[in-house]
């Protein structure tokens, strides 16, 4: 198959159709293969990842760390508080001294919109650098890995109806499945509290709603998001009103498509944005995402090596 | 060999005899190899191991995470202070995660009594969960490397003296010890500050002494236990009368059997429950149990697979 | 090539020359051959390095990893916070137990100076001891692979003018490479704030001189301390003061020799004790001396080896 090479992976916004395809397939694949790849496809194979992770995680970490292992590579994990960032290096030098030390690949989540890309800029020809969430900003790989598994089950995107629930406003989950899901054909329906809703969407087939039950009625896809309460700073959210009226019910499901199907990228607040029946009942895709997504950050990571091989 | 398989490492109590002959023989094969094991063998081969330590610790987890190295394992570490559960999510729904991405052994410490045990029921058939300690209830790993050791130098368990000196109250290697110990047939006698005793052991072999001298006369082995401080609460204990009634002296040694043994699960407090001259002397076993304790987790490691291959 | 066998690493000072020799060859051949060796001749092969990081670091600390990596050894991180010397364990007694766990292999950074020599020292004959910076003393490594970087570029240390700028009194960099680079036949000329220069300099080939210009002047390298801010107590930088005296600036630097080469141990304070354009200029070493160290730390397990094979 031939594919058009990128070297980073920053967003999920204008992500050339056939690298979307290009991921798809060898998702797909590494799948069929249970991610046991021979030898000789390891496409990391000698190579060194390093995980910066600047926000707590243990699903998109351990995913990406699985997937770089898969595929042949050592893992380094950076934390914050025991590295040099503490004797006031910057994240930039950070980063030379370990493409020095022979690293090439960088896993970076920031609590700073923006900054996996401006790292990318400056991090020089060989380095490839990984959005794994930045800010408020995007989450490129979690939108790829949901794309995933709605289309395992749906088959195509043309038309299909996603309602994406909660959070908006801060959401880079949220802003990264608009993006690519409208690229991809889908029409999505947002909803969620005022004070958690954007003025306006900035994708062409994304509409605003005024509530849940509007956004999931008739939907293929509801989407849930995270109530994020550790990034609760101006915004306050009333949980109880939140409850009442965006949590996703079993009720509240009874209004999508009969083969709904529900999706949330954890880790979740049970009871709040979602109850525990739902995200637990046979709808639900939440543990099938986290497996796709090992998948996925595999093929991700074979894209970004591609053109060097 | 034939053995009853057993899913998952939580007590000391109740195993099935052929399952400690069988860890016993393992861990015995395992150390004259120098735990150096032909590919074939190792029963964790592509497998993944996370160790889950909400509690300090340094032996245990490089033990296991070394056994599960050398079992052809990778080793994924989750520590609380930079994991999702600090945006709330459970820790079954954390290991649910890491069973979606592909790891199935959970080794875990906590300080909450029965959690591994509560995990264990909730994990879903295919994850196997090892205790590497709750809080005061037990510790099953240890008790039988600790088992493992005395059966080194003293062949037989029947009727063999065993004194237990310390804490015994809060000591999940106490508890564990004194199942495993009394269930091979060893007698137990144990004796601790008025504090630090339980009001009854319940284990038929076992009997509660008034002073570590009367506890220690004629025993062939002498387990001295950690004085707890990080566990301080309610209980406070006298170290100077700490010292001077229950510290294993060389004086206090010379009471039991001229081949007694000592051993001490570690971490040791020098001078405090034990003597220097007594830790470093020549019936220590204290490192020995250590090495000893990287094939017994190798050996636990390889039952718990057994049922699958 | 015969060479003497040393057995730990813990001072730059009076090294064998035959063993300086063999490390400058072996990094060398090592940097050829991009770090990657044959199978047969990873002299770390089956056995595990611990790394035990008393104070923060990224780029020691990964490049003793991926050094160990590359001769074939796993690696254990040890973090205070997490260990068992939260619970009063002595580092003796830690690196006794890793040791019974078939450890061999321990770097060592701490923040007193003398506890790896004193650690080496009750280790017991199997362990080997890699100081990996203490306190104010030794940073034996990173001179090495600073010489190593000179010669790279300046071929013979016979009478090489070096200028070394800033924190002389408390910088283990500094104390390490006047040994060493005296030894290999270099001159040093010391300058810094009055505050951070020792009384005099114990190596014979080394004066202290009173500004920066004049140990710049003709100098054929000058290395440029790291301002350690994390360090400060007693002794208090006037920041502003220490730039305008002490920064390597381009205009600065125009009074060495004109194919003079720039030095720094990293992590840098750019505008600090050395200009961006300087650091990131086409006389910086800094990212070369982070590329070299990763192969000479390889040669360093390579020499400690040694003996044993």
């Amino acid at each position: 198959m031939t594919h058009e090479p990128i070297h980073h992976l920053l967003s999920a916004k204008d992500l050339p159709p056939e690298s979307i395809e290009y991921l798809f397939s060898r998702t797909e694949a590494f799948k069929r293969m249970r991610g046991i790849l021979p030898a000789d496809e390891k496409a990391l194979d000698r190579e060194t990842v390093t995980n910066i992770f600047w926000e707590a995680s243990t699903r998109t970490r351990v995913s990406f760390q699985m997937a770089a292992w898969r595929m042949g590579a050592r893992v380094v994990n950076i934390a914050p508080s025991t590295s040099s960032v503490t004797k006031g290096e910057t994240l930039d030098d950070t980063i030379a001294t370990l493409r020095a030390l022979g690293c090439r690949y960088f896993v970076i989540r920031h609590a700073t919109s923006g900054e996996p890309a401006r790292l990318a800029m400056n991090a020089g020809r060989e380095a490839h650098v990984l959005n794994a969430g930045d800010g408020t900003n995007e989450h490129p790989s979690q939108a790829l890995l949901d794309a995933f598994t709605i289309r395992e089950r749906k088959k195509s995107f043309n038309g299909l109806q996603v309602a994406i629930l909660g959070d908006i406003l801060r959401s880079r989950v949220a802003r990264s499945n608009l993006h690519l899901l409208s690229q991809l054909g889908a029409k999505c329906r947002v909803s969620g509290p005022a004070g958690l809703l954007p003025e306006r969407l900035d994708v062409p087939q994304g509409t605003i709603v005024k509530t849940a039950d509007e956004a999931i009625r008739g939907a293929d896809v509801v989407m849930v998001l995270r109530l994020q309460k550790e990034r609760e700073g101006k915004i306050v959210v009333d949980e109880a009103d939140y409850r009442k009226n965006f949590s996703l019910t079993p009720q509240r499901l009874e209004l999508a498509h009969p083969d709904a199907i529900v999706l949330h990228p954890g880790p979740i607040n049970r009871g709040i944005e979602i109850d525990s029946s739902v995200a637990d009942g046979p709808r639900s895709m939440i543990l099938r995402q986290v497996e796709n997504g090992l998948f996925m950050r595999m093929a991700i990571f074979e894209l970004l090596r591609g053109e060097e091989r």
